[in-house]
């Protein structure tokens, strides 16, 4: 099957990490494939890190990705799981430089914001959406959520990059509704 | 020239990054190159990140490293800045997963205190030890302390992987003295 681009979404954590490729033909986003990568079997923070490399660096190379869309938390309980989310991003980012992908991340409350037009969404209802939206069937659902979470970030850039220029400054409400008609039920 | 072990030390950070790369023969240290990574002339977040995947390979692949010595601070000002540091500590980490190069964390403290026996020294005083340690002519010093700071890295593990098994617990202060009587002056 021929795409126009292909997406990959990651959604980076220390005990799992989801990920979804999206394929676009012409406007048009499909599910390609989802999944999650277990890393709470792993003792060592560097066998975890060793994973995520791997794993995602085959992924890459696999599908051939255009871009890599991240979900990235800006904030976080405090430094020390911070520094652990930045090392998973940071190892996650450099598969995808290895390969020249360029990167794009958005914060969590975006992506539900695109798919659901509620920042505040819970993850179920995320996954209720991005399931209608790619008709993804029932029984294709994993357990763990961090794979449509993962999926949702590559749609949410698809979303973005199909923006035009124009509507990404709004003189008022009114101008949103002028230039988003489908965006306002 | 042959050495029994090349260890390369990171000093990970995310304006200037620095490397140091330690060399081995029987048990005497010598310091084969040291340098920076310079990171804030690049705006970008990516570029940055991108920059330290970059070079820290090429300097794998040119040195051939047997194992990487990373300093890692486990504590930061604040969230923001763990996560961006750990972006920058995973990224040079993939760097070596990426060519099977096994890697060591230590805190700052505890690489103070290998090099000048006191955990709370200055840089300048870890730099002058060190300085003297590898005899280093004092026109061979960069301006930044980060390449000082990433080969004190790389001795400090060097000094933990030949510390006696043994030695790693200690009875008591007089058994500390008894098993290191070299470290006591």
């Amino acid at each position: 099957m021929d795409y126009d681009k292909i997406i990959i979404g990651i959604d980076p954590g220390t005990n799992v990490m989801g990920y979804g490729i999206l394929g676009v033909r012409g406007k048009d986003p499909s599910m390609i494939a989802m999944g999650v990568i277990k890393l709470d079997k792993f003792e060592s923070h560097y066998m975890r890190l060793g994973r995520i490399y791997e794993r995602v660096l085959s992924l890459v190379e696999q599908y051939l990705p255009d871009e890599m869309a991240i979900e990235a938390p800006f904030f976080g309980k405090n430094v020390q799981s911070m520094l652990k989310l930045g090392r998973a991003q940071g190892v996650a980012i450099a598969a995808a430089l290895a390969r020249q992908v360029p990167i794009h991340e958005y914060e969590p409350r975006k992506i539900k914001q695109a798919i659901t037009g509620n920042g505040n969404a819970a993850k179920e209802q995320v996954q209720e959406m991005l399931r209608r939206i790619l008709s993804i069937p029932k029984e294709n659902l994993l357990p763990e959520l961090d794979a449509t979470d993962a999926l949702a970030a590559a749609l949410c850039h698809h979303y973005e990059s199909n923006k035009p220029e124009v509507a990404k400054s709004y003189k008022s409400w009114k101008d949103f509704i002028a230039k988003n008609p489908d965006r306002v039920k």
